[in-house]
């Protein structure tokens, strides 16, 4: 079995997966290895299709760019379950596989996100004392600073313990990847201090309040969640899921509100020219999905995960992600922290 | 007893309430009455307190308006079950007592949220064949037209028949309160069709796919909120609390965004003094917690909670919700609707 060269980074992409493939992720690749000499770059998918985006781009090869071919494709449109036992020649598969196989250390994808999610989870496995995998991705914040909100969508059910891991996580993520010292970690609530039903929740927060590794600070509403009061925001990943999904929605509804009003403003024609590219700045900014990569933590492996609408740039900055959580060892970070949660806990 | 009067309204408003009492509850009464012949309001609270707002205003007294003398306050720190055995004397709890003993149709209040479901639902008891109470509330769309969402934090743990209450209630308001022909209705739901654990979702879904009185579309995204694709939104009240709450912080971070882009703009001395005033509408416009009153629905009684940190616009806005509501006599349609449906299913 080939090992990664430990002076070099080396990373698996799946060229195939969003709605544009090798047109956004290839230039990408270009990027990412032009900015960094010490990173080699796997192109997984059809190498066709791969080698003529990269004629297409001026260049035929790259001494750090390897292509892999994989004769399928995950859609989409693909059922997770059906892409998990039907497409193991799928690009999506053999960058995971490389991962698991130690030939790469991550791995970046664009493609259909429950279908990623799977597949990870089959082929990486979890980490010891981690039981479900999140998403993870870091918001803009009123302050500057962003935070880190988990799960965005990977595991829709989540007790008490998932939760408590979720939070272990994030505060790992925060601090290496962001190197945020004792990053503070909140749980996502309602208003109400008495609400009946969200049990997990607070079990949640009596694990956290008792663990003297996570500098807890307790509940957070969802108005507060881009306010800076917490660094890590913990939630199960339907409610992370609408969340962050809402955010675009309302994110959409004032920039066409503002657009309505400068409309109908006698100054329109004056600075409207100017106002729409900010505007649209703007939107972007606040869709951290759409700009940032989320990551799959939890697992034997890096996975970042790119919008499926994904730009060149997207895709870029999802693997400078994935570059950063290599050179951080965040896996085995979190490895370490749980234990050391567990020791003190026990 | 005092029945009302048919040809009249009445409604009693919780003059405590909210963050700023008297000082928005009296003058919005004011022009409640100014502006509707119609009406008449019983205000409940402190005797003192109300009488010495209504003439800072300007008037002792007023045909329209009658005062209602409640001892005590609910506070908005009040625990909600506290609440509901302590203060019984509270303006809230008055108000409340008057919908039920039916000496006014409805209800206003800007007070504790939890307190105020609490009271609600021990005063005036739930509708035949509605489980539990629904926050709901209009929201505005991109396309024009609002959309109902529920619920918004009444009810944290629904199963699939309270989801599917929760569907037929929101059709009826859409109907009765907005006019919207056949609404469609919409289950918030994540992206992915095979997700793990929403089993009362996919229920819920099941329920109202076989339901001929419903105009079913089906599941939404978060990003699909505001879109217009739906008339009805239905969820639980923990997502819904959170999905509400997440819009008022993104709308924050938006503006806070737009502010920063525009100080460092060139050209942000030349119009800013025009910008600012038209972000900060737009910022109120999509938080429509702040904006509308949420309506309290599936009890025996008009209830309508308006933002605790309500301005006379907006409490004077859930005077006019209760006011329509009254009208359309929203709790007699939605039991009626009830009963249609479970009919029609037997």
């Amino acid at each position: 079995m080939h090992q990664v060269q430990p002076s070099r980074l080396k990373i698996a992409l799946d060229m195939m997966g969003g709605d544009h493939g090798p047109l956004s992720t290839i230039p990408a690749a270009i990027t990412a290895v032009s900015e960094n000499p010490q990173l080699d770059l796997i192109l997984v998918g059809d190498t066709v299709a791969i080698q003529q985006a990269l004629t297409d781009s001026g260049i035929s090869s790259h001494p750090q760019l390897q292509i892999q071919h994989a004769s399928q494709q995950v859609l989409m449109t693909d059922k997770p379950s059906v892409a998990l036992r039907t497409k193991r020649d799928s690009s999506m598969r053999v960058a995971l596989d490389l991962v698991d196989q130690q030939k790469v250390q991550a791995c970046v994808s664009a493609g259909n996100t429950g279908a990623l999610i799977a597949m990870a989870h089959y082929v990486l496995k979890m980490l010891n004392g981690i039981e479900r995998p999140a998403l993870i991705s870091a918001l803009p914040t009123t302050v500057g600073t962003p935070v880190f909100m988990l799960d965005l969508g990977a595991t829709v059910n989540c007790d008490s313990d998932t939760l408590f891991q979720f939070a272990v996580m994030g505060a790992v993520m925060a601090e290496e990847v962001e190197s945020i010292h004792q990053p503070k970690v909140a749980l996502l609530n309602m208003g109400e201090e008495e609400i009946k039903g969200s049990d997990q929740i607070k079990r949640t927060s009596l694990l956290l309040s008792e663990c003297s590794d996570i500098n807890y600070i307790g509940y957070i509403e969802g108005n507060d969640i881009f306010s800076g009061k917490a660094d890590v925001i913990v939630c199960d990943g339907f409610v992370g899921n609408v969340a962050l999904k809402t955010c675009e929605g309302v994110a959409k509804l004032i920039i066409k509100r503002f657009e309505q009003a400068l409309k109908n403003s006698m100054s329109a024609h004056l600075f409207g020219w100017m106002i729409k590219p900010l505007l649209k700045s703007i939107g972007t900014g606040v869709n951290p999905d759409h700009y940032n990569g989320a990551s799959l933590i939890g697992l034997r492996g890096i996975v970042v995960k790119s919008h499926g609408n994904a730009t060149k740039e997207a895709f870029l900055s999802a693997i400078r992600q994935a570059v950063r959580e290599v050179e951080r060892q965040v896996p085995a970070k979190i490895k370490d922290r749980l234990e050391h949660v567990l020791i003190d806990k026990a």
